[in-house]
């Protein structure tokens, strides 16, 4: 039998009891592994939980469930960076295998707490961090092992995800949307993690792990959230054939990350242009395997506690035995960041102008001075006080021309307000 | 180290090789496993590869690869049941773990094969076997393990989907989309297996094994071809708003599977139904995790190559120490196919009329004899000869009722030869 500790019994944590205790003569089924929930742990023992834990499991202390003799894993729920970490490295410590779904400590703190692991030659699972319900980590670790992977395309956040379908779908403001989301409990009260792209970060910081062998921190990532999109700009997207997502994208080429998470525009023709509503997906490129992508839910208690569920059983597997071989993230290279102002992609640009000859000859010249060349232009909607908005496609351009030639841009006596510039992510498909 | 043998040095096999070789140090930096082929077995032993084989590694003699002491997984990569049946069976008996990319063998002799790898306490790898590059065999064995699956939907045969694109997006015909297939390479010689659904439904067998825990024989999947695909009806179905695919379905409702293998129609808004070219896909339902896509290549060298790696790597982890323990598809129940007479879905039908007053009152007059109620009808095309093709789409109806009443239509006098009737797919969104 493998003895399971849980700390931190909330959402995920009671949706993997659930499964574990429900399933549990299923799972043996499909896996020949007997496991067992054999100890829990939650500052609060009282509050009512849907689930019925057995008789003398539950306990206010962590340390309880790390020292258990009879836990072999320890699965910490418990989210956040303290405790969450000290009660890992416990775990770790102890010589126990190591579950978790936290992404915000795997982001921060991940090389420390693979290099600790490796040292005690342990274990640390951690499908259920990215990505929920969807079984990502093992298809890059385990699946794509014999590829090297240069592009990663993933919308990670279901609470931007679902705002912004709602935006593109229904023409809701990103405010009504998100008010929407959080009437129906897929945004927090304080949703700035997941509407800035925070959440998403994280999540990619653990996906370059993986992918790319090398670790990448948080400020590494650029990012930006959806607070500023313009329902004007969706819907010129879908004229040219694009849609606006919240895109993760990591790339690398000679031996240099780029990595963002931000706005960005997605042929409607690329399957991950039609992920909708909460759902995630990640787009993978293997050298050998082309494109792959995977897609499902990427929150809530069951679909999260079906990956910790999968980590388990996976290291079950294994753990029989006298040196059960864990599998641990290779040693990870620090790789030189690639400069975003280096990153030569299209943009979509929008400027508010005047309606006037020779308008769009002006904005066209600053263009070319700073090396850009247009793809598309419209010029159509509503005239406003004399305005009418300008929408520009470029061809690739680097991301320092683009900003300084939006400045020279905005600096026109034509162009009114900041503005919009938007990158475009052809996908690789 | 860990030993490999390969049997089958055709295209599969030296993708495999290549990865092997060329990737041997990333895969040990990914994995932590040392893993290299020490024999390889082909008939023809002379034909010029695209590879450098090692000093002495190449045999004539499959058995020399099975009963080589250095090889500790012997990959099968001949196809067709003999004799590959028969070295799988030696490998075994050897106490070899054995991977196959073989989805006819495993299709028609994996109860067989997988009773005698558990007795002799070996595994079988197939990750390669079905959708070739996508890991989904591990995402349902590995990932889904906590979760009961009762809905399959896959795109499993990329040379059908492929015509069915052309068909689809150029307006090609079915005879011109094949041989477009045929001279890029997409389609063999002889394209029965593809187009008749018999490949795709080797793969649904293996993926209902898995998913179902149970096994279906070849003779119970329904199964049918895209030959007799009419482009107007391609035409009528985006009308509705709709796709036809060559779509794997398996469902489990009360113990009884149905499992179809067909022309059907999928809702646009279905994540499968842009599922384009020589793409695979699968939807998988688990009632924990909700819906899961997985998408990729099928098949090809590198892509099946790399399936056939990822197996490998997956089985090193567990081979160290003395006593593995394989990973074995639960021993599987034989379960009731449910009659397909009792199936239950929506259908699409076209029927040439004369264009006289009446006709629609007569056939939906028949349709209601049999229990059959319309949700949509249009009628409208080019009027031939004193014809036009009449299109009903039906709310839920059985298969018998559904073939009785179309019978019944077809002897009417006001209409012209046989009609066509395609099953739609809601797709459990």
């Amino acid at each position: 039998m493998i003895g399971v500790g849980i700390i931190g019994l909330g959402t995920v944590g009671i949706g993997t009891y659930k499964i574990l205790e429900q399933y549990h003569s299923l799972i043996k089924d499909k896996s020949g592994q007997d496991i067992r929930v054999v100890k829990c742990a939650d500052i609060d023992t009282k509050r009512p939980r849907d689930i019925s834990l057995k008789q003398g499991i539950m306990t206010a202390e962590a340390r309880e469930v790390i020292e258990c003799k009879d836990v072999d894993i320890v699965v910490e729920l418990i989210g956040g960076i303290e405790p969450a970490n000290e009660y890992i490295r416990m775990a770790i410590q102890n010589k126990k295998w190591v579950v978790t779904a936290n992404k915000a400590l795997l982001a921060e703190k991940g090389d420390e707490l693979f290099t600790l692991a490796a040292k005690q030659n342990v274990e640390i699972g951690f499908e259920a961090s990215v990505c929920g319900g969807i079984p990502l980590i093992k298809a890059i670790r385990d699946g794509l092992v014999g590829n090297r992977i240069n592009y990663i395309l993933g919308i990670l956040n279901g609470t931007s995800n679902y705002i912004l379908t709602k935006m593109t779908l229904e023409g809701m403001s990103f405010e009504k949307a998100l008010e929407e989301a959080q009437r129906l409990g897929f945004a927090e009260a304080d949703p700035t993690f997941d509407v800035e792209g925070i959440d998403a970060a994280h999540k990619l910081c653990i996906l370059i792990r993986l992918a790319f062998q090398c670790h990448v921190k948080m400020r590494d990532v650029v990012t930006g959230g959806i607070t500023k999109i313009d329902p004007i700009d969706i819907e010129f997207a879908r004229e040219f054939g694009y849609r606006i997502k919240l895109l993760a994208v990591a790339k690398e080429e000679n031996e240099k990350i780029e990595a963002r998470v931000e706005p960005a525009m997605i042929p409607v023709v690329h399957p991950m242009s039609n992920v909708d509503g909460v759902y995630n997906a990640v787009y993978i490129v293997g050298d050998k395997t082309g494109p792959t992508l995977y897609y499902g839910k990427g929150a809530g208690s069951e679909p999260t506690g079906s990956a910790v569920v999968s980590d388990i059983v996976d290291m079950a597997y294994r753990m029989r035995g006298g040196s059960p071989l864990p599998k641990i993230p290779s040693v990870s290279k620090a790789k030189k960041m690639r400069s975003g102002e280096k990153s030569f992609v299209p943009y979509y640009m929008r400027f508010t102008a005047k309606d006037r000859p020779g308008v769009l000859s002006k904005v066209s010249g600053v263009l070319a001075e700073y090396n850009i060349s247009i793809s598309s232009v419209i010029q159509k909607g509503r005239k406003e006080n004399g305005y009418v908005p300008i929408v520009i496609l470029t061809h690739e351009a680097t991301e320092q021309n683009l900003k300084n030639a939006k400045a020279a841009i905005d600096r026109l006596a034509v162009i009114k307000g900041e503005s919009v510039s938007i990158r475009i992510e052809e996908g690789r498909l």
